[in-house]
C-alpha cells in the first residue's frame, strides 16, 4: 500500500481513500497498525473539524436527528462525517448506523460521509480507532464529525473525551423520568435536546424540557460554559423545528470558547487523556499474548485450587513476564530484623 | 523482627501480636513488605472464619449493630474480629471504626478485636491490606470476621469480594427512597437488615422491609442462594431484635452453601480474582516510580501542546519502560505493501 498516495487522496477529500483509511486503523494486524500509524504520521494537521459528540438512548430518533441535522449542515455548504461508537456491535451482532438506509438522505450527498461502527468486543479498541478515523476526517477536510453513542456504560465518556462539545437526544416522558438519565451523563452534556417537539408530543416535549432546563440550573457551574450553558432546548427531527437555533447554540458556545481559551485547552487534556490511556493499555496488553494468557490461567487455578497464594502467584506472573516490581520474594530464611 | 516468633504468637491468639502484625502489611515499606509476605506464607493454613462483609450508609447505625452483633456472638462463645474498609479516610481525615469508644463493650472483650481502618487514598492498597489482615484473624483463631464498609463507591465490591456473604444494613424510610440503594449493591447482597425497628421507627422499618423483600424477589435468582434468599429482615441493634434470627439465618445459608460447594467455589473464584487483580495492578504500579512519572508528565506536555502524537508519545513512554509491545513504531520510509 502508497501510504503518502493514499494521504494525499484523503487531504484531496476522495471518500473511497477515508473509507479505506478507516478500515485500515479498524485492523487489529500488526502489519496495518504500522501502515496505520504511518499513515496518521504522513497526513497534512492544519485542518480542524468541529468533533460533535452524540447521545441518546435507543427509541429518541438519533438516526433521524443525524439526518435532519447533517441535510441542514450540507444545505449550509459544509461537509458532514458521520462516526459510530457502539461497544454493544460485537455481543448484539448488529451495530448502529449498520443500515445506512436508515439515513437515506444523507447517505446519497457528496458533502457527507457515513461510517457505522465496527464489530469491536473492546470498548479500548473502538475508542483508539475512532480517535483515529476523527482525525482521518479532519484531514479530509469536512467541517463536522459527528460522533454517535449509544446511551450505554462507558461509551458515552469515551466519546466526550474526544469531542469539542456534547449533546445528549432525549425523547418527552412523563415527569418522574427524569432521573432515568444518569447524574454522570447530564454532566457530560453540553446541550440537551428534547426529539420530537411535534405533533401530540409538543406538550410533554415542554414540561420535559422545563424539567431538564431545571436540573441542569442546579448542577454545578463549570468554568467552560458562558452564560445559559450547558442548556436544554427542543428540537423535532422530523418537522425540522429547532435544527438551525441548535447550530446557532453550538456556534455561540464554540465561538466562546474558541476566545476564551477553553476549545484549545479542552483538545490538549484530551490528547493527554488519550496518551495516559494509551500507555495505560498498553501495559495491560502484555497479559493478552498466547503465553501470558496460559501462565496466567494456570497460575490462577493453583490459586483457586488454594496450591498456592494469590500474592505468590502474582509474583511469579511478573517475574515470568520480566517485570520487576519490587513485590516481596518469598524467602523463609528473612526472619531477621 | 522474628517472623517465626511473631507467627507463633498469632496462632496461640495473641492478640497484641496481632495487631502488631496488622501494622505491618499496612506499611508500604519496602522491608516491611518483605516480611509482611514471610509472615503470611509462616502462618498456619488451617484456620478458616467466617467471613462476613456488612455495608451501609452513614446514619443506619453500623457500629451500634457490629457492637450488638458482635456482643452477642461473644456471649456464644465466639472470637469475633472486626475490620474496616474506608476509601475516603484519608481524605475526611478520620476513619470509621476509628473511635473505638462507638464499640465500648465489645472493645472490651477478651474475645473480640478490632481494627480501624488505616488512612490510605488508594482503594487497591485498602483492599491488599484488608484481604491480609483477614488472614492474620484467621490465622489467630477468631471465628468470625466482620468487613465494614462505608456505601461509597466501589468499596462494597472489594469487602463483597473477600466475604463469603455479604449484609447490607438500611435504614426505615419512606416508601420512595428504595431506589436510592443502587441495583448493583443490592445484587450484592445475602440478606438486607432493616435496622432500627424498634419504638416510633417500627411501623416504618416493617414498610422498608416489605419493601425490600419484594424488590429481592425482583432480582435474578442467583445459583448460590437457597430458597428464601437473598431476604430482607427486620432488625434492633438498640433492643437486640431480630439479632439471633440474622445469626440462624447466617448459619442456614452458610450450612447450604458448604453443602452444596458454594462455600469453596466462592472462595476459589475470589482468590483468582484478587491474584488477577494483583497483578494488572502491579503492572500498572510501573508507572508510579519517580523517574516515570517525570517522563509521564513530560511527554504528556509535549502531546497536550501538539508537539507529539499521542499514540508516538505513548510508544516512547513505553520504549522507556523497556515495555515492548508490538506498538508501531513512526517509520515514514515504510510505504511499501
Amino acid at each position: 500500500m502508497d501510504i503518502s498516495d493514499l494521504a494525499k487522496r484523503i487531504a484531496a477529500g476522495e471518500r473511497r481513500a477515508l473509507a479505506r483509511a478507516i478500515t485500515l486503523v479498524e485492523s487489529g494486524r500488526a502489519d496495518h497498525r504500522t501502515q496505520a500509524t504511518a499513515l496518521l504520521n504522513a497526513l497534512p494537521k492544519d485542518q480542524q473539524a468541529l468533533r460533535i459528540g452524540l447521545s441518546g438512548t435507543p427509541g429518541v430518533g438519533k438516526s433521524t436527528f443525524i439526518e435532519a441535522f447533517g441535510m441542514m449542515l450540507v444545505g449550509l455548504g459544509l461537509r458532514v462525517a458521520v462516526l459510530a461508537v457502539d461497544p454493544s456491535s460485537a455481543r448484539s451482532g448488529g451495530s448502529i448506523l449498520g443500515d445506512k438506509t436508515r439515513m437515506d438522505r444523507l447517505s446519497r450527498e457528496a458533502a457527507a460521509f457515513i461510517r457505522p461502527s465496527p464489530s469491536q468486543t473492546h470498548l479500548g479498541g473502538v475508542a483508539r480507532r475512532t480517535r483515529e478515523a476523527v482525525a482521518l476526517c479532519e484531514a479530509a477536510r469536512f467541517d463536522v464529525v459527528l460522533i454517535e453513542t449509544v446511551g450505554v456504560g462507558q461509551s458515552e465518556t469515551v466519546v466526550a473525551q474526544m469531542s469539542d462539545l456534547f449533546l445528549l437526544l432525549l425523547a418527552p416522558a412523563g415527569g418522574d423520568e427524569l432521573q432515568g438519565v444518569k447524574r454522570g451523563i447530564m454532566e457530560m452534556a453540553d446541550m440537551i435536546l428534547i426529539n420530537k417537539a411535534d405533533g401530540d408530543l409538543k406538550p410533554a416535549a415542554t414540561r420535559t424540557c422545563a424539567d431538564y432546563a431545571g436540573a441542569l440550573r442546579l448542577l454545578r457551574k463549570r468554568p467552560q460554559d458562558p452564560a445559559g450553558f450547558p442548556k436544554a432546548t427542543m428540537v423535532s427531527a422530523m418537522t425540522d423545528f429547532g435544527l438551525d437555533t441548535t447550530w446557532d447554540d453550538i456556534q455561540t458556545l464554540m465561538t466562546w470558547r474558541r476566545e476564551n481559551g477553553f476549545f484549545d485547552q479542552t483538545r490538549a487534556d484530551q490528547s493527554r487523556y488519550w496518551f495516559e490511556q494509551d500507555v495505560r493499555a498498553a501495559l495491560l496488553a502484555q497479559l493478552d499474548t498466547p503465553d501470558a494468557k496460559q501462565l496466567m490461567s494456570q497460575l490462577g487455578s493453583a490459586v483457586a485450587t488454594g496450591a498456592m497464594d494469590p500474592t505468590a502467584a502474582a509474583a511469579q506472573m511478573l517475574s515470568a513476564m520480566a517485570v520487576d516490581l519490587g513485590l516481596a520474594r518469598v524467602d523463609p530464611a528473612s526472619d531477621s530484623p
